[in-house]
């Protein structure tokens, strides 16, 4: 059993500040009676503990009110991705099979397959009394996200309270906590990236900044201001707050303690500009399935282990499979308690863990010091601005053209977003870019929408008939060299 | 699981101080390597995963790389206090039969009825070799610690891997962490406020400056200095501490982030004259069955909530037993991963738990805002410079004088001490506090022998025959006020 988190919370410090989203803040009280309110609306439409509710929502107060009313109702959540397509979308719906679909009333014509409620509509629902958790069991599933994988079908990772405060408990044996720490969070909610931050909020009773959208401006105005102590961000985010202050020629406040920078390899540039900037930078290594952190490479380490994810946290085990001695390159395996328990719907039977062991599909080795580093990809992931595109599943989208015969999609680097995809077809007719994005706009997120395209007579292909899709990155660079 | 406190930390930061003691220091390698050195020896002597160690000695460096040692070779460690008497030493060891007993040389004469292996004999064996566990079974019996209750005969009160860590995760989340953090302890290692600073080191990172004793100008050098951010004390060191300062005409160091006072209540001129000294104090309340902490005052709270021991932290329920308003009083009852799951030896079937709570014996109430008081402490327990003290255990040492037919034992104030035990005696003969305190002497610790005796007619006793301790406790202050 574990406390319920923002009961727990409310007890403790009520009077202080939990979010703050433009002109409007919220204590941790303020945002305990927002939940309790909507989360008897939710029971007067009949939902309730043990409930699956999909949320499709951007990042906003509403969403995190809306998260906490569900939670206080006993129910799990899946975040859904508003990037997402249509089609996308309809998949997960489908797959998960919520017994409410909540939108916000802007993306209500998106699901417009499947039954649901605005959050509008519900906010204005009598809210109905229930009797309040005290506690949860420590495997309940509280949030469900989807991940693709080699198989091209995303799978819903359930990631449970003890994955949730596991991860959020080793995070402040690395990081520490301050009494004055303000998180400011400009990552997606429906992403562990975004999540994991309010649920440390609400563990360590910790305010966090919330934007909507990455705003540049406002972002860089917060850190050279003093305002945040804490931050995550992707590569593509790093390098622009630093093209910022490069040009206002300023320094992050000494206030900055941490930034966080996960979603991929950070180019060593960024780094020593960052440094310059007085820019405490972490690098971590995490997933979906870990959720969030399961190594951090810390500041003091950032220069000497240029490229290194870092240590494992503390209550994280990492080993290189097949692998016995530092140096040696293998697929990164994960054990503790942060690791999700599986998945949901179609994949309920697709085994998360071999004996305990996470297996990622990463490829990475150990230094001699006991540093992580990632070497490749699982399944070729393409990582482009810090959103993961797994080949398979856009190659499988490709391949629904009727006069399309074969499909290999990879990564090309690209200066804004560290990488976008690319897609080499064999087909008997010439296609244009323009003409496979349309085809593929209802089935496709924007930015897993092929950027170029390449039509070639033959695949590459092992003996076993597989497709080597390091042997299409291979060509990119010879062609991008010539 | 959990992982293995000493051997994950190493793995994070081998490098970091982990212990310093006078002139020397250790990082968590160094530590590390001498525990795992002298399990090594453990091994050579017999010992195995599963045994039980019982260990009398001071607090000294030798004393936490012996616990690390038997932690690392999976045994629980059995901590005797060294400022008992041998009768009570004598006890404990014959209730907790231990596989081994290890002492101080300097102490081996005070339990020379068991077979025991001083540590200097221990660290001159071969080390064998053993396989260290990576995780350790989350409800394994760390530490066992004696004290007393209502019945006279001392409990083994079992502390485990969940209960550790629950306690210092939840400590956590209520003070921070930081990076330079260091706690001065001066707190003896063989009670849960000594033992639960190394474990908070060992999952935070930590340095903890030990001394053996409190060392009250070094220990106020440090704290003007700015060596130490985090301490422990109880109200008598406090006191002394002030009156340090105020002699000194000086502050504690602003890098001093925490001081926290627990083991009794804490007059409020001290929390004034703390405040005026810069000291953040923050007001606990814990016993040994909680594995620490259990509640905790916030400095910003100290003069609007003063006598009031906080809220509850995080991971820690705390109600009144049939209370169902604010101000309501009656005992207290804790629940959480922190209590104990019992006791060992005679004590093996006591339950420690009703329904998952545990009855503490203390009367206290809420205020309206949730805000602990402890109005009295269980059993009429006398604190006296953080000692516990039980009546009853006091009382069955006295009975057992040929000449004395009742006794009944109460806590008197006083100055240096905040309490000290005084008797009440029915006896035919005279007696003097002399000869009572000779013939207590090798049965009771000298902070527990009577420090005044009043011989009287009769025990003021209830109908159903039960020593009434409080009517002793007016007797005692109407005599003081005459």
């Amino acid at each position: 059993m574990y406390p319920n988190w923002l009961a727990q919370r409310v007890k403790m410090t009520p009077k202080r500040k939990a979010l703050t989203f433009g002109q409007h803040s919220w204590t941790f009280q303020q945002l305990f009676d927002e939940a309790m309110n909507l989360a008897g609306s939710l029971k007067t439409v009949g939902i309730d503990n043990g409930n699956r509710v999909a949320i499709l929502s951007p990042s906003n107060p509403s969403l995190i009110v809306t998260i906490h009313a569900c939670w206080q109702l006993g129910c799990e959540v899946v975040l859904l991705n508003e990037r997402l397509s249509d089609g996308e979308l309809d998949y997960q719906i489908n797959d998960a099979q919520p017994t409410l679909l909540l939108v916000d009333k802007d993306y209500q014509a998106r699901v417009a397959n499947h039954p649901s409620v605005t959050l509008d509509e519900l906010a204005e629902k009598a809210s109905s009394k229930f009797e309040i958790e005290d506690e949860w069991p420590i495997d309940r599933t509280m949030s469900i996200m989807y991940t693709s994988g080699t198989t091209g079908n995303p799978k819903g990772v359930r990631q449970t309270v003890r994955n949730h405060t596991t991860n959020a408990t080793a995070s402040a044996f690395n990081m520490g906590i301050q009494s004055n720490d303000v998180w400011l969070c400009t990552m997606p909610v429906f992403h562990i990236s975004g999540l994991s931050i309010f649920i440390r909020s609400v563990l360590y009773g910790m305010e966090v900044k919330l934007y909507s959208k990455f705003d540049l401006v406002k972002v860089v105005d917060d850190l050279v201001d003093g305002q945040v102590t804490r931050m995550s961000v992707v590569s593509v985010m790093l390098e622009r707050i630093l093209r910022e202050l490069e040009e206002r020629d300023a320094k992050v406040s000494p206030c900055l303690l941490t930034m966080l920078v996960g979603g991929g390899p950070v180019p060593s540039n960024y780094l020593e500009r960052a440094i310059s900037r007085g820019i405490p930078i972490l690098q971590t290594y995490g997933m979906t399935e870990t959720a969030s952190q399961t190594a951090t490479l810390a500041p003091e380490d950032a220069v000497r282990k240029l490229g290194s994810s870092g240590k494992p946290l503390y209550l994280s085990f990492i080993r290189i499979d097949q692998a016995s001695k530092p140096f040696e390159e293998g697929e990164i395996c994960i054990r503790g308690g942060h690791v999700t328990p599986g998945y949901i719907g179609s994949h309920t039977t697709t085994a998360s863990q071999v004996k305990g062991w996470l297996h990622t599909g990463d490829i990475g080795y150990f230094d001699e010091e006991g540093y992580l580093f990632v070497v490749d990809r699982r399944s070729d992931l393409i990582i482009s601005g810090g959103e993961n595109i797994y080949p398979a599943e856009v190659e499988s989208a490709i391949l629904q053209h009727p006069q399309i015969r074969e499909a290999g999609v990879c990564g090309m680097s690209d200066e804004k977003w560290g990488q976008v995809p690319v897609a080499f077809i064999v087909s008997d007719e010439d296609m244009t870019l323009a003409s496979l994005q349309a085809f593929l706009q209802a089935k496709l997120a924007p930015y897993k929408m092929p950027k170029a395209l390449y039509q070639v007579n033959a695949m590459p292909r092992n003996a076993s008939n597989k497709l080597l899709r390091r042997e299409l990155r291979a060509w990119l660079i010879s062609k991008s060299s010539k």
